[in-house]
Formats: C-alpha cells, sequence, structure tokens
C-alpha cells in the first residue's frame, strides 16, 4: 500500500521570474508532477493512451493550496514529497513539502496541499460526475501516518 | 480609497491543457494578473522602471489558494473580481472571484486568496525582510466590506 | 479580405524570467494570440463551441521562428502585427512584427514566422491529414501586399 | 572537447493543450532544456550562484526556430539532442532533434536550431553588448561533425 512519494525536479529557467526565484504558480505544478509521477509508479496513468486499459477517470483538483516558506532558485534540485492525506470515497487528499537539496540536508522551502475529485463523464449528464475511486486504485493506496507531515488547516 | 478591483481576461490557447479547459495553476496567474493590474490602476508598479520612482517594496506571495467550482475553456471571457480581504501592517491579503461572462449574466468557476508581503532587500541581513507597506499604497487602500465576498476559511 | 492584423498585450509578470526580460518561448505564444484573435475577427474560432458551427479543421504549426531585436519586459504595451505572408492551398503562412509601444512611437522587438497546416481527422487514417482549407476562410482572407513587412529567409 | 550532449525529459501535463498534444512552445522549452543541461555537463551555469565564479555573461537568443515532424503527448518520454553547429567568436549556434522513446528505437518529431550570442553589462552604454564566449567555454566546446545532423535553412 502506498501512502508516500518523493519526486526530485531541476529547476529550468523557463520556471523562474524577473523577481530572480521560481514564479510561485509553478508550485502547483510541481505538486502535479509528483502526483501524476506517483500514480505512474501504481502502473496507471492519469491519462491512458489505450482505450480500456484504465477505467476513464479524470482527477480535476476541486481545491489547491501552498504556503511559500522560502525561495527557490534556477537549477536547484528539489524534492517533493507527496503524503496522501485523506483517502475518500470520491476524492484524493495530498499534503506536499517542497524543499531544496543541499549538500547537508534540505531546506522546506513551501508546504502544500490538492483535493482531486475523481471523475468521469457522464453521457446522461452531458457532464463530468464524481464516481467512486476504481478499485485497482483504492487497492493500492493507504492514508499516510499524521505524523509524518505537518497538517495544513 | 480603493478595495476592489476588476479585471477582464480573454482565455488563451495555450493556458488549456488536454483535459480541453484551462490548466489549474493558471488560476494563480489570474489572480495576479489581477492584483498587478489593481496595483496599476493606482499608479503604482509592482517593479518599477525607473529607480526612485517608488521604494523599493517587493510583494512575495506567503500564501495562496484556490477553489474550483468549474471549468473555464478557450476563448471564454473571464471576469477576476479582487477584493481586499485585509490590509496588515506589513502583508495585504486578497480574495478572488473568477467567473465565466454569459451573454446574460456570468458564472461563478472560482474562489481564490493570497497573502503578499511587503519586503525589501535587507543589505545587513543580505536577503528579504519584511517592511511596513509604504504610505502612498496605505494611504490609497482600504479593506473591502466582507459582506461583498464569500469568507475563505 | 484580410491580410493583416494587429494585436495588444500587456506583459504579465509571469511571462518574464531571472534575466529581467520576457522568456524567449513566450514569444511564440504571443504570435498564437495574434493569429487566433486575426480567426476571432473573422467570426471563426479555432476551435469551436458547438458542432456543426464550423468544418472541424485544425491548425498545427509545422514550422516557427523568431528573430530577435531587443527585450521585451514587465508591464510593457506590446504590439503583434500579423501579415498573412502565403495563403497556400492546405496552408497558412504569417509574419509578425512584435513592438514596444514608446510614449512617441514603438520599437521593434523581434520578427516572426510560423506556418500552420490546415488538417481534420481522417477517420480512415486513423489520425490527422491535411486538407484543403475551407471556403468560409479562403473567401476572407488575401496575402498582404510584401513591401508591408521585412521578407523573412 | 564538447560537441553534441543528450538530454531526456518526460512530458508533463501541464506541457500539453487541448489539442491534446506538447503546445508547440513547448519545444523551444525543450531546446533550452538541454542548453541548460549541456552548460552544467560543462561544470557551468548560465547563471552562476556566487559571483566570480565564473566571468558574468549571458546568453539571450538572437533566433529560435523548430519544424514539426509530429505530434508529442503526454508521458512521452522525450530525448533532446544538441549539436553544437557553430562556434563563433561571440556566438554558439545549436541544433536540435527530438524524438520520442519507442519501446524499439525512437521516432523523430522535431528539429531545432537556437542561435545564442555571449553578452554581458557594459556599464558605460548601460545595456548589454556582445563580448568574446570566455576561454574556459571555447576550451570546452567543439562543433559536431556535420554528418550527425540533418542541416537546416
Amino acid at each position: 500500500m502506498a501512502s508516500q512519494f518523493r519526486f526530485l525536479h531541476r529547476v529550468e529557467f523557463s520556471e523562474t521570474d524577473m523577481a530572480g526565484i521560481v514564479h510561485f504558480s509553478n508550485f502547483f505544478r510541481y505538486m502535479e508532477k509528483a502526483e501524476h509521477a506517483f500514480f505512474r509508479s501504481l502502473g496507471y496513468s492519469v491519462h491512458p493512451r489505450k482505450s480500456g486499459e484504465f477505467q476513464a477517470v479524470g482527477w480535476p483538483r476541486v481545491h489547491a493550496e501552498c504556503d511559500y516558506l522560502g525561495p527557490i532558485t534556477f537549477e536547484d534540485e528539489v524534492e517533493i514529497l507527496l503524503y496522501v492525506a485523506r483517502k475518500g470515497k470520491k476524492s484524493l487528499t495530498y499534503f506536499f513539502e517542497i524543499s531544496r537539496i543541499l549538500q547537508d540536508g534540505k531546506q522546506l522551502c513551501a508546504t502544500g496541499k490538492t483535493v482531486a475529485a475523481c471523475v468521469t463523464l457522464s453521457p446522461e449528464a452531458g457532464k463530468m460526475v464524481a464516481v467512486d475511486i476504481p478499485d485497482y486504485l483504492t487497492s493500492q493506496i493507504s492514508e499516510a501516518d499524521p505524523v509524518l507531515f505537518t497538517p495544513k488547516s
């Protein structure tokens, strides 16, 4: 059962802004990178290539937040730690810790949280509707021990 | 005294993702667009061109969040309403309502909140430190009436 | 018959990089903004909302290039001039002039060129194939007089 | 002497657009990723952290172009091959081949070219001026054999 995941990313030039640091909106892209890599680690893709490979569910965010503790700069190696904070029937809540890797340890630069709803296209409704998370995912995912990460409001 | 601001934006193709909707991280860029246009409406630039024009303060976000209520799609005309939720001594808290303009009215697609700290480079500390918001800004900005917007946690 | 189009854009903070100027990749997004606004000015959308509104053609780029003459910075008002350089049977070639608006005139900062192919999904081939540009577009578009813009190799 | 470099990248969701493929502007970001990783492989950073570490030169692009041969999609593993096409006195010209890694081989999806000028800030001129490429770089870089890549106009 997977409850956390670690993803490393090298900061690209195009992710910085004229203040010389990673633009605040890109922290959310970092969270998404980790989330999708977490799914891949379970043998699952958010957007399957071959029809029929997985039940066709999508994962739109219904909430996203970030607390910024310190700047991240060009060419930093960044660690994104993902924790499954809550496994709902129709949604997953993730907590994130985003740190700069230093020569001796790391520095926490941001904490984040996203809530992703499990949805599918309803032909009757003609729009996306929330559905139960498929078994092949719930059977692999468990909630992380809350002592591992700082809870967020 | 300015306490709210309205900004319109036409959704660009590059802001969408393969799900056919505006990528969730771009909602934070929309909030920033409105924030900077709000500053411009006060005759102030976040990054002044001419040195000496304003006291050199920056506005890094210390918090950003968004609740997603409905999708926004290519070529939608989007209204971003900014409210000054809190005018602190060294920070400003904004609330945002992001809506699609419809032929008859509008549809609320997201609410957001950001907290921006007023900082300046301290030559002694060799880093950014929080400072009081300059008078030329505090004298122009007031908090919006809370009944105008939905409070966020 | 439309052969050129003018589009204005205010540079956003998130479009800059740590060099303090607009990231070079965003010049291509500026060209696309102008291209799509040009289409809208003809009553046409690159991605129609209502099925049946237009023949379902797409416009992937097969070529894009840019020559950079000078930097563009935050909050600059930018003019993107689009010229129809060539109206082919199955493709459109655009030339672009990207300038900063100054108090007295403007400064040319880049020239660009893109070639967009007119394609549609072929059910038989199972992929996109080039098709003739639909009549409702060819009837509205003509090539610009080459003396108007600097030819590009 | 280094004359080519290979960089691998996993396509992120936020790099796609509503056409379901990587947005054409992101191919230029891929070229830049490879260029900067090439510099890092030489023990050099485009933006040094410690003053005095390198002579303070920048590398703005004066030209960038891309020919698109096929789409790249979400989660594709992409190979970006960089070739030093020309080592000038004050500029470097790169050719790129961007391919999707397949189970048995790879598929060329785009070829590109960028020209980066070596510049430094002139206190007298008050702006960036072209300068000779520093010795610690020219001594490490050589032009790739032209037979290795398809020449571009």
